[in-house]
């Protein structure tokens, strides 16, 4: 539980004002933090953001982006540290310096020499950091002129995802990309500051160029220049980490980049809701559907307990004498008596029963506990506070689910990889059905942004795992099998999903707020038309050649046209 | 010039004793430093190479590999902080205990509990630094048995290189590996302190499944599940880097993995030497073979200078008057004294001096140049100092090169987005073979570490040297030169080359002894034997297939038959 808290510190370090606003307090965190020195290559003398009325009488030297004009007397100038307005010389004198800053198009690159001076009494703005001065140009230079944009960069212009997409070097201008990516360079770096330098941990790469994991996910096919021999894009590090271990790193970590060419697969993960079972008290209920559900093999009856949600839920069962509900009366006292006690039930509290299915109940317990919530907080009941990081273990996972396709034969959980419960080790000969794993997530405010787990270090529990239980080709993992039996060390790990973190902590509704070159929903690159053809020349070094698909051969023909064309 | 100076300083801290020797010195850098701490789910208390007189009396619970067994008595147990010696108890009781620990095989991992104790009077070892001590131990527990190892993990032990390969986890295990790859993890994390926390620059991710660049050299390509279209991995985050300071990102950094599918690509680059142009000296000279030489278009006549070589050199010319030379009596007096006062001979120095090819006499010189100087370090002259690092700038490369087939057409020197020099750029327009490039090349110890260069700001100057000069498709690049006139700022960057760095950081003789999991010279994997074979119906989704060559019939039945045996 070591995140938390350095997230929570900087979380507190971070100001919600844009970077303009305040940009040594939003942008740097740490006191000690200064800004940018400037080598004797770099034009500026300073950022538009930084000065003040200390600068009073300063010959700056500043380079930026022109934000807008006003009536051609006043010009902003942005960079990524703030804004700061520029006077246009209006003296026959300073003609050619007028010119330039009056017909530069919005978005156009100047750079300006000229004096820091205080702005007229009663001009000043108390909203803008450097509102206290302005600039008095002497000599103006455009150092790139800017053609008409397909936007404006304003965050309160709306425009579609792929626009933003296709022209991404003008969304990353904005203060919602800048601010984003910003935070994430910072977090990324308090990560590695706390684990290199605080606990010793050793940054290691580990190669994306590899070979194909068996029972892995979907991994993209890297043709190599040998016929009919490829690599694979490892959708993580999984091998690599235990092979440092094994090979003495005993404290290793990596800002992994990880591959996975997602088709359409489903979120295998079976659902996890905090529900309390009453499987038992109902077990000779006389109530029709609860006794269905629990006759059949996963039946099970779960309940949820809203507390308080009496006073804003249709009532269905109530711990008062009068239980609101059809099915009440069919209820017997010591059922009764035995329910209130394992849900401690309280006045107006409101109980959320499901019968049927282990994991469909679950499932949709699980969706009427969020509809619940998103109910209480539209009455003003607040539940989940958006300023709170809400952290939460997960465990007791299990080790194996039955195969979706062929539910006598297990598939693991999670990767075959994962070490069994202690308690548990023994029922992998006679119940593999029932061993929990030790495998670990982690959840912040409902999102998992981590999971791991204590790895099998056995060389014979692995095989008999993966040949005996998951029926799997050990040969394709001989190196690692054999690695184990050479002194492996018991170890195990944990990843976190450093764009869904940031997510969170920014507040994005999506991913790609979080990166700075996304891909589109259907792995697209609509910046550069990522991916694109190649000529069959290209692909001969690699031994391949396309398969058309037989309803393509037109498709194929207008591709190859527009490539020529 | 800012990385020689943190470079000095992290090799200053750096101890030359071995990791066991003196763990606090060698790994850890700076004094703020201080051991991991343990957190309640780890059982060792300790780390093996941390215990000292002032433990004395502690209970320890320590970790670590058997590292050899002497008599049944004594047991040395290693982890990577450090060797320690535990006592193994003789007596009746602890019967259990010795067992485990005198059967253990070598490599096996233990756990071991007991109390720090002084060795007896005469038998403390100096030469280890916890050689005071001894750990009377307690309890054991032998967490992973070892089977018998392929090699001895001990430093002076060879194995070919293959066989380390192979066996990379075991490999990773010597003093040399830990090493070289601790420090890496060190140094790379003071680089990311430098930029990020002292000058503001921002850690980006780039995308690798990128669109293929035009004029490129080899790179991977990704085949998409769309038919026909494929990724490719770029060498470079060239093209983001360009995007990000559009975007606004003005400081961005990366420690970024680039892909070179290196079939056999000749090393492209220019020889650059020091060495004096002498040619003017000797335009109007009777010696035949430099006419001939300055009679061609691509002629030179270059020289350098060897101080103090007449000391171990055959002499070739003297600055005395009886130049010991055949070609000396054809030397005018006028050419001569021009000639010394161009070489600042002095003397017992001695010329040597090369006529002919432009590229190929600079080649030659340079060779001639190592062959002195390793002559005279042979006789004891002291030249190149290992424990020094010597930094040097290379400037002023050509902006384009005359293609090797077809030399009346131009191709970049280094790639079609670096920016001429301002000085020449009229020439682009008439002369663009002779225009100098804003490239530079930062040379550590005679190997380049470095390269980067002042990008082309100008969209309309990007599409001209594209277009008219280097006759590139622009299409594959219009979202580049659209991103141009949107505002790019002027700009230019730098990209280091990490595993060259560190092999001369570390006197590393192979860029594969400063990477955890490396390729082999062909490419291949010698540990899990990626790249491997991939069945037909894993590349259906790919929309491609496998073109065998005609003469590899029996092979792909045998690589087929191997995957099924």
């Amino acid at each position: 539980m070591y995140f938390p808290s350095w997230m929570r510190q900087l979380y507190r370090g971070l100001s919600a004002q844009p970077a303009w606003a305040s940009p040594r307090r939003s942008l740097v965190l740490s006191p000690h933090r200064r800004l940018p020195e400037f080598s004797s290559f770099i034009a500026r003398t300073n950022t538009c953001g930084e000065l003040r009325s200390s600068h009073l009488g300063q010959e700056v030297t500043l380079c930026g982006w022109i934000q807008y004009r006003r009536q051609n007397i006043f010009l902003v100038l942005r960079d990524f540290h703030g804004l700061v307005q520029i006077v246009i010389p209006q003296d026959e004198s300073a003609a050619s310096v007028k010119k330039i800053l009056c017909e530069a198009p919005v978005e156009s690159v100047v750079q300006v020499s000229g004096t820091v001076v205080a702005r007229p009494p009663g001009q000043e703005n108390p909203k803008m950091p450097t509102g206290e001065i302005e600039i008095k140009v002497k000599t103006a230079e455009l150092l790139n002129s800017c053609k008409k944009l397909p936007f404006e960069i304003k965050d309160f212009v709306k425009k579609t995802e792929a626009l933003r997409l296709q022209y991404r070097y003008l969304d990353l201008r904005s203060f919602q990309m800048q601010r984003n990516l910003r935070l994430r360079s910072q977090m990324v770096m308090r990560m590695r500051e706390y684990l290199c330098n605080l606990h010793g941990f050793i940054d290691i790469e580990t190669p994306t160029l590899f070979k194909k994991t068996p029972g892995g996910a979907k991994e993209f096919l890297v043709p190599s220049r040998e016929p009919g021999k490829f690599y694979s894009l490892p959708q993580s590090p999984q091998q690599f980490k235990q092979l440092l271990m094994i090979g003495g790193f005993d404290r290793y970590f990596q800002v992994a980049r990880c591959y996975r060419d997602e088709g359409s697969r489903p979120d295998r993960q079976p659902e996890f809701t905090q529900i309390i079972d009453i499987s038992n008290v109902f077990r000779n209920t006389e109530i029709g559907f609860l006794q269905d559900a629990l006759s059949k093999p996963q039946g099970t009856v779960k309940a949820i307990c809203v507390p308080g949600g009496a006073e804003v839920l249709p009532v269905f069962l109530k711990t008062s004498i009068n239980w609101n509900s059809p099915v009440a009366e069919l209820i017997m006292e010591e059922q009764r008596l035995e329910f209130i006690r394992l849900m401690q039930v309280q006045e107006d509290d409101v109980i959320l029963l499901t019968a049927g299915e282990h994991q469909k109940a679950c499932s949709l317990l699980g969706k009427l506990r969020l509809e619940c919530a998103d109910l209480l907080e539209k009455k003003g009941v607040v539940l989940r506070d958006p300023a709170l990081f809400s952290f939460l273990w997960v465990v007791d996972f299990p080790l194996f689910l039955p195969k979706e396709d062929n539910p006598r034969e297990l598939e693991s959980a999670h990767h075959p990889f994962t070490a069994p419960h202690p308690s548990d080790i023994h029922l992998l000969y006679t119940e593999p059905e029932k061993v929990r794993s030790q495998h670990y997530d982690l959840v912040l405010n409902g999102s998992e942004i981590g999971g791991g787990s204590i790895r099998i270090h056995n060389a014979e529990l692995q095989h008999y795992v993966l040949a005996t239980l998951l029926k799997e080709d050990v040969k394709l993992l001989s190196h690692l099998l054999q690695a184990l039996d050479y002194g492996a060390p018991p170890h195990g790990g944990i990843a976190l999903g450093l764009d869904r973190l940031m997510c969170l902590v920014t507040g994005s509704p999506s991913i790609r707020d979080v990166i700075a070159f996304p891909k589109s929903f259907r792995g697209h690159d609509l910046m550069s038309s990522a991916p694109d053809c190649v000529p069959p020349e290209d692909l001969k070094p690699y031994h391949i050649q396309v398969s058309w698909p037989a309803d393509s051969e037109s498709e194929k023909n207008s591709l190859n046209l527009h490539q020529e064309s």
